[in-house]
């Protein structure tokens, strides 16, 4: 309920009467419930969570959230009784047509307030139980990069690796994958978004490896570079300006430190070996619920200051088209002095 | 770049000066090619399509789209030199906050006109290489159903099943499930929307299976009932109703029959065995590149009529809480002078 309390709080803040929240990993996070729908109403006094019949039994027994069987009316008489006048939903994951229909079937006087991401703030902090959830899925990810490293034989193709490390992770205990894998031989390491394709494995190809799998909900996401063979002397001495730019940007990692420092710091090591036009994406974002969430570390970016409980990726990359690309990407926990990386190093030549 | 000609036509009927598509799958469908993040604009006569660095390549290579570079830049210019006033937008599927953003980085007299889900009408009926893809999709399920036949042994978890079955349909070709496998044992199988969780399968349990795979981004869905020992003489003279008020639904499967009349025929035997009243979802859906699409399949629906092209499932069931449930469903896909039905007979006892 702590995590309810902390949005009462911001509803206050807000002026608003109340906040609607529908989003299903919003509904998990907030109540421990997992609903494929649903509604959470709050004031900041009160709250109710709305399900239907599949969810009504479970909700009731198990959630410390009061709740009832969603309906119309059901929503009408809480707002109602509360007095509720001004609502904030969450602007970023409510579609236009679902505010349409909010307004038309509740009271046509209540004020809609867009409030995006409302949910993001808090969910940048990770608790005990989360910071678990996350380092177990960072295990299973471990295991199955290494897994990766043994599947590297001449003529397989990208494709086949990314499925087999998909079976593999599933059978270590892998709810499933976080992202789809990017695999990626030779030239096709130079484009950043890249996926798996039909490219066969050769002598003297490097191979980008960017992963993860999500475990009880949470994701897991890291790349490591392998070359396949003699190293490209140019892709090689990159591999090295990228590695020395993430441990400089990691090094920075303790509470109180600006997001957006992390960037500008890895970039200044690229600069100094006249290599920073090929860094052509941000430094890292959190992972969570979400594989991909707050706060994203850019030097052109509000992404406030480090606190202890936030887990980061620190991924520089650089891309040469045509040619070939390196990324190294780790998970970092902050910590109340500092920081614990949630991978091993490694730069493998096979 | 006849679907894209539909749509024109559609922005003439609806008296608009444009449309805007950003949905992923909506871009796959009109244009061919995979892109996470990009605008379609379209006047009634011409057409740009919008994408980043990463896939400008691609597009630019392998598409009959003109396309270029996504900015805002590129959005105002087709605005312009189109003279655009009115643009219709997927309201079902762009956020709230999308539309204040569109509104604030384009022309600010432009009228955004909220039109739910543009392409769903088209999307009912498949065209001879999707119907390949979706018949691709239902085999690989089937044999995927019939290996979980081959794991159900005294003590069996469902969540075991489940994760086999994944692992199965990955190596048999799928890129993956399209839902959460629902695996039930006994009483869970009366949840119609249960998923699988730790109960152990024991002699005398009904086995309820409801299972899908994506087959080159097409989708699969079917359900079968296994009894496991002995069946208990209530649930399988239920699966029999079921069985034959599905058949009767699919034996008015052909062009021209009112798509609610399905559920109606099905209901109607339900009524003569006086089980209606546990019979208590609608009778089916489409099926294409989404596992739940249009038509929706109920008495009390708009779902038109049939018509050659169309896939649907047709799964009727019972279920009567704290003992168990049954269902049955297919695949039926919509043909000149009838239906195909995509899965074999099966009804079990091991």
């Amino acid at each position: 309920m702590d995590r309810i309390l902390s949005l009462q709080k911001k509803i206050e803040e807000l002026s608003l009467d109340a906040f609607l929240l529908e989003d299903p990993l919003d509904l998990y996070y907030l109540t421990g419930g997992s609903f494929s729908v649903g509604q959470l109403w709050m004031t900041s006094k009160k709250v109710l969570l709305l399900v239907d019949e599949r969810y009504i039994q479970q909700a009731q027994e198990s959630l410390s959230v009061p709740s009832c069987l969603k309906s119309w009316e059901a929503s009408s008489k809480f707002v109602q009784e509360n007095q509720i006048k001004s609502v904030g939903f969450d602007s970023s994951k409510t579609s236009f047509e679902r505010v349409l229909e909010l307004q038309k079937k509740l009271d046509s006087a209540l004020s809609w307030k867009p409030v995006p991401r409302i949910t993001q703030e808090m969910r940048k902090i990770k608790d005990a139980n989360e910071l678990s959830l996350i380092k177990k899925s960072s295990e299973i990810l471990w295991q199955g990069y290494l897994y990766i490293k043994t599947l590297l034989k001449e003529g397989i193709k990208e494709k086949e690796v990314a499925k087999k490390f998909e079976i593999f992770c599933l059978e270590k205990g892998a709810e499933g994958l976080s992202f789809e894998p990017i695999i990626a031989f030779g030239e096709n390491s130079a484009l950043p978004h890249y996926r798996a394709g039909e490219k066969a494995l050769k002598k003297g190809d490097i191979v980008l490896i960017d992963i993860g799998v999500i475990f009880n909900r949470y994701a897991s996401d890291m790349t490591r570079v392998v070359f396949f063979g003699p190293p490209d002397p140019l892709l090689s001495s990159w591999l090295d300006f990228t590695i020395l730019a993430q441990q400089a940007a990691i090094e920075l990692c303790r509470p109180g430190t600006l997001v957006k420092d992390l960037d500008v710091k890895a970039r200044s090591i690229f600069k100094k070996f006249e290599v920073e036009a090929y860094f052509v994406h941000g430094l890292g974002h959190g992972v969570g619920l979400e594989v991909h969430e707050a706060p994203r570390i850019r030097f052109d970016s509000e992404g406030g200051i480090l606190k202890p409980g936030m887990v980061i990726t620190i991924e520089p990359g650089l891309y040469l088209p045509g040619k070939g690309g390196v990324r190294y990407e780790d998970m970092i926990v902050i910590t109340e002095t500092g920081f614990e990386n949630l991978f091993p190093f490694d730069k493998a030549v096979l």
